[in-house]
């Protein structure tokens, strides 16, 4: 039984995610559909990268994600879909996928895309702004059913990428910044583990707030304590022990957060 | 494998929408289940039938759609069955339908409908608020099962209906109005193509706001544009280019809308 | 067919309970899955007990519910599975489960906990922060595929409870509060039906307000007018029909309502 996945800034209450799942059972009733989110916020395609990227690993083998954040709907943006990591990604080709794709290099993954441009695939009337009803899910409902991608579409290799903010070195350690911030109001940053050659003697910069230690769990922390902690996802994040970080720090997505390497932070002093 | 779908006023957080599909699946464990959507505004039964109306089609034959707007449960407001367009609908008989049975007489479809008046096929224990619950989802999954709608419920005619706000022709053009706000702020009016003799001189009037042009895509238009466009359910809608309308221009639902036909308005000005 | 519920305290949008579900699929593809509510407040148990108890009976038989709310995620707390009432619970042994466990003594079901102490039944990597993936979505997936409980963990007896508010009797009636407040803005209380000797006469004070009478049905009132009545779970709640009592009313979760038994509080006036 082959699972959709679903990913959009659709929101819930106009429908539009309920009408691509009756799209996707008239061609393929046997699937099994399974929302990821649809509250991406509008058009901000970096942030259904990160969701999708943290998600699509934990389905089953020959599973199908849809990701829909198309603010270029209806312009030639092309519509692709990608086989890698033994997983189907079908969606706009606007750097959705950028974060899936470089995972996939990271890991030396083959990887098959396509354009997707055979009508046949696609509901008979494709409108100028729900590729996702008209294009997307049809077309996932098809390989649900066994047409290989060659099929769907015409062989492509020049994915559109965004650039995902990466880390930057500096004299004392790392720069990264603040990628998401999650529904318990942790902030998440792009530093994970690997960044950190000390956790107990790591500090982080956020905001106007400093921590000190990467603490394994908050579980041993008192209540509403600040602290800093590798996430289920392996990136480095800032919680506030049963409350919300987000409430007690005023930043946003983009902000700039320091870690210090204690060690690195001495010698530069001893250099001095 | 049949669909069941689920329109409702319920919101998500109270688990009244995860009890509907424990006793569709006590009595069908066969069926799929889809969420419409479950943020219809509480007791708004327009907004119900307009996001049904727009979605249904979309289902594969022979799927059953609950729709539980329903400011009278718990009165003499009768429980209703359809069947039409090849697709089944259950809920209060309230004119949550309305939409669809207008659609189904425009196009000829025949049409039976049942009060629902047999408690053999509902919960043993009916609240007085809960319906949806009690009477509509296991009625749904005995047709699901294959019962009749002549089994479940007394054949009746006089179905109620709500008034749909229907477009007004004026000197220089048509008066319709805002039926809907979409998830991304796009004002949706109950104005279509068939209102517009020529897009390119057509003007739109809301609030305070002017538009000249139906843009078929927004994709053309530059960041933050408000552009007038044919929305994927045909219907003619003000959009700000990867923004919110409804941030730009303060309207609200029932807001008049006014299509100024340039060609009728530069005749009316030559007849003065 | 098996039914897995989810309720969680994670919200929609970070696309976790989306990848407790390809955890679940992974693992026993057959299963459906069906969402209770992932909007319980962010570590609030009761609430979650409170939902999940109004829940779970209109599931089939087998049923395996998933609940996590679980504030004290990576530290010494337990994974916990229970089997009682024809329904299968996984989560925290933090008292999620107290109503769950207190309806099954009433009635006198038979019951069967574990520890769940098995890593062979969780992901390969568990993480510190997020055991609805890691531990509880696999295990019930295992479960749902014919794992008996005594295979996923040891029996244990001791499990955690926590303080569900009761009613308390008084001199003219009841003393009990306000345990939630629903979608619609109803203000649901712990008392009952039970604690009504007469509804007619009977009296609630709640906040500033006061209602005299217990309605069977708002539909029988006027639009607008403020009723106490019996809810589709036998709750005694307050309502405005067609609106939000919490609008109206000024009150919060743990307010004290007092349901006054007219009849009582005459014979106590009496007595003076």
């Amino acid at each position: 039984m082959t699972i959709v996945s679903l990913l959009s800034d659709f929101g819930e209450k106009d429908g539009f995610t309920g009408i691509m799942k009756g799209v996707i059972w008239s061609i393929a009733p046997q699937v099994q559909i399974a929302d990821l989110t649809h509250e991406i916020e509008p058009q901000n395609i970096l942030q259904g990268a990160i969701v999708l990227a943290n998600a699509y690993a934990y389905f089953p083998n020959g599973s199908i994600h849809i990701a829909v954040v198309d603010p270029g709907v209806g312009t030639g943006r092309r519509a692709i879909a990608i086989h890698t990591a033994n997983q189907y990604f079908i969606g706009p080709d606007n750097g959705i996928f950028s974060l899936v794709l470089q995972q996939a290099e990271d890991r030396g993954f083959p990887l098959e895309s396509v354009e997707l441009d055979r009508p046949t695939f696609w509901l008979p009337n494709v409108s100028r702004s729900f590729h996702g009803r008209d294009i997307f899910a049809p077309v996932a409902a098809h390989l649900a059913n066994g047409r290989k991608l060659s099929e769907l579409g015409t062989p492509i290799q020049d994915l559109v990428r965004i650039q995902v903010p990466v880390p930057v070195r500096t004299a004392d350690g790392w720069q990264g910044e603040i990628v998401a911030i999650d529904h318990f109001g942790n902030l998440i940053t792009n530093l994970t583990e690997q960044h950190i050659s000390d956790g107990q003697s790591a500090r982080l910069n956020v905001g106007e707030v400093s921590v000190t230690g990467i603490s394994l769990t908050f579980g041993n922390r008192a209540l509403g304590d600040l602290v800093a902690t590798i996430d289920s996802s392996n990136q480095l994040s800032i919680a506030v022990v049963n409350g919300s970080a987000a409430d007690r720090i005023k930043v946003k997505v983009g902000d700039a957060v320091h870690l210090v390497d204690a060690r690195l932070a001495e010698r530069k002093t001893h250099d001095r």
